[in-house]
């Protein structure tokens, strides 16, 4: 029997982000900003527009002149400004985004002028008429009106995202206190685990799918990667992995395999005898074993590794990553919210209870006014052609998140992660959970990539 | 007046994907595979399990010899099988994921197993005792139970993903097909447009926003990206930045600025001369000179080079980016959908509508259950407790997308981008669009980083 209390994934990542603190700030130009959190507010150091800038391309007037014709005394092109104030009874000729030159009080757009030959004036004496009075005021951007001076634009704990890239440009930010970005190293274990080149296998071999998944799952978001191997099944040799985890200045170690009930399953004795183990079970289906401990390292001055011992099974090591490796990555690197982000959907088939375990479900949820064709559900739902004259009924609102299931969940099946984007929170009950029910389910991919439904979605009635 | 007709967007997307065909394949290891798109089937070149496979730690028995003592003549191990056969009346110790050895049709967990001290047996000889008969085939996995040879484990057209990535490294898939990632070089226009390092700004400078937001952007999409700098308002510095990014062989050039009405607005007319203009304004707020143009470079092999002309406004620019560049690069790198999602909403403020263009809102989505607490719609929508006891009484199926407006839209002002997840879809009408109205919303970013709404979403029932 384990020596290890069971506790839940609630309870695990409680403790998880308990032992988290966010990494120190280091600084980084704008270039190399986006996907990190800023670990300082950004504040304005000058008004936007700097000056009163025109909206429109046409003349820049003194408003109480109203309509009639004028003589065109300079021009305000963006970042060419005749020096020129515009005195009553005369214009400036004036672009979008230039500054509207003193004395001006408005623009009146070039559709509402007509240039006029000059008659008998000074040789290349420009003229023009005025056909709509303007209001004072108009189609001018006043000093500060985007970004007033001091004004605090971006916030610490702030992920860089696109916009937030042009914002930081804008007020001159480009180079940035960041918090600095996890170092994660990653070492599958066991004596059966080869390459994923050989080709073909020896007797008793697989390959190792763990490592790549996680390289490429810590990279994504947003850590530095170091790829520690394969250790096989030997005290020494995980003894070695460790010791380079830790040289390496790795903040988290992450291993697959070696935290069963087996003979050489030898992760967590090696983790109790460097460190603590806070937990070494977790109540879930899949990813029993999974194992979290943390290492105080004397020689480096005391600093904190972070261990993260997940099943062998493929399955139980991508299910555990998203939900605690994942929050931990996320808290180090300054997220404010590191959590997944919970939805509800309904199931599209019946969904067979585990009695003794809660399951995080494997599904692709689709925005949808039914159930995707070829589902358990959609053959309940009555036929696509009914279904579409309900829709267009019910425009938008008849639409939620459909939850597609990957199929057979066996632990060992990686082909179940294939395409989901969600984790389906099953509770532990004997039975089934019938298609139709509504389901919390856990964001783990972009849905920016989910599959659009035959039809695709209504837009906003009138677009 | 334009020369150019107004076109809606969808009929821009339509026309800029009509016009964009997937890139060739390119060979890139595992390590690189991450959000690529494969550009073939990938086949499985052995079962898996390549050998029927223990799921317990405990014995290989003969399911017919049921419960006893028996003698433990060997052992399989994960990567290290003694060579035995097991015979009735023999058991063999096995470890998760080890070789079920011949002869063992079934496995019995540790936990219905009793150790027996050898009686006067061989010194060394060990012995079992099986409380609970086994079923034929119990705990294994037969061989191909995950993956049979042969079997197609991820299409052509796919992207990879994080368990794709696991997946490919399962079928020993270490060098793969997938579309060349796009080449996309970004140049900004305008005499005002000066370095976002610049401090202070001179008379009529502002900073270069777009550039950098851009790179940003074309990088997320997984382009390779090429920054050309700042052109300024002259004929042959244009000329000179469109023969630089055809000398790089971009496959698309991404301007902004130079595209409105102005006598220096000289994108267009350049495109006229080097290539083909297929739109060059949009009925859309914000965006309308929104340009798009294809070259034909005849000294490359009469290769076709994408420009996309946007406006120099930084949040047009952010907007006519998400909805016509980028599902120009996701087509381009392979995406079988390239096109933005789309969801709804529920406004949480009233929106006063355009009678011109219809516009692209841009907002926060946030799954709860009430309107958040701030918004106009909240103040209507009862107090926290109420809903609080509301949504006690709903659950999950209470909850749904709320829209949150980022303020004031004008499109200047790219804080009105800041944390938008989405683009609201509001139609062109006189009027106001009241709160609580459903909405269609673009996806614009994960909604992994979502705001959490306050006191979470419920879980499951029970779980
Ligand atoms: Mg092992
Ligand atoms: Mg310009």
């Amino acid at each position: 029997m384990s020596a290890y209390k069971m506790i839940s994934i609630p309870e695990a990542q409680d403790i998880v982000l308990s032992l988290t603190q966010p990494l120190g700030a280091v600084t980084v130009g704008l270039a190399d900003a986006l996907g990190r959190v800023l670990a300082e507010d950004v504040k304005a150091p000058d008004s936007l527009p700097p000056f009163p800038a025109s909206i429109k391309d046409g003349y820049a007037v003194v408003a109480s002149d109203g309509v009639g014709e004028f003589p065109v005394i300079g021009e305000s092109r963006a970042g060419r400004l005749d020096d020129l104030p515009v005195r009553p009874g005369t214009v400036a000729y004036i672009t979008t985004g230039a500054p509207v030159p003193p004395g001006a009080d408005a623009v009146v757009q070039v559709e509402d002028t007509e240039a006029v030959q000059p008659a008998g004036g000074a040789a290349g004496e420009r003229r023009v008429r005025i056909n709509k009075a303007a209001k004072p005021g108009q189609d001018i951007r006043p000093v500060g009106s985007d970004i007033t001076e001091g004004d605090l634009v971006l916030r610490a704990g702030e992920v860089v995202g696109v916009a937030e890239v042009g914002i930081l440009a804008t007020v001159g930010a480009v180079q940035l206190a960041v918090h600095a970005a996890p170092k994660v190293a990653v070492l599958s274990t066991g004596d059966e685990v080869v390459d994923p080149a050989t080709r073909p296998l020896g007797q008793g071999q697989i390959r190792d799918a763990n490592r790549a998944m996680l390289l490429a799952a810590a990279a994504r978001a947003g850590a530095q990667v170091v790829d520690l191997g394969v250790a096989r099944d030997a005290v020494g040799q995980l003894e070695g992995c460790l010791a380079a985890a830790i040289e390496q200045r790795a903040d988290v170690l992450i291993t697959s395999g070696g935290v069963s009930m087996g003979d050489r399953d030898l992760v967590k004795p090696l983790l109790e005898r460097q460190g603590t183990i806070h937990f070494g079970r977790v109540r879930m289906k899949p990813g029993k074993p999974l194992t979290f401990a943390t290492l105080s390292i004397a020689e480096q001055g005391g600093r904190q590794m972070m261990v993260f011992g997940l099943p062998g099974n493929p399955v139980s090591s991508f299910v555990c990553f998203n939900l605690v490796v994942l929050p931990a990555l996320r808290k180090l690197a300054g997220w404010q919210r590191p959590e997944l982000r919970r939805v509800a959907a309904c199931l599209t088939s019946d969904i067979r209870l585990d009695p003794e375990r809660p399951e995080y479900h494997r599904a692709t949820l689709v925005w949808s006014c039914e159930p995707p064709p070829g589902t358990a559900a959609a053959a309940t739902h009555g036929s696509s052609q009914e279904a579409a004259a309900v829709e267009g009924e019910k425009g938008l609102a008849g639409f939620q998140f459909w939850a597609v299931s990957t199929g057979n969940q066996i632990s060992s099946r990686l082909l179940s992660a294939r395409s989901a984007n969600a984790l389906l929170e099953i509770p532990c009950d004997s039975g089934v959970l019938r298609a139709g029910s509504v389901v919390s389910a856990l964001l783990i991919d972009d849905l920016g990539l989910m599959p659009v439904p035959e039809g695709g979605v209504p837009m906003t009635p009138g677009f």
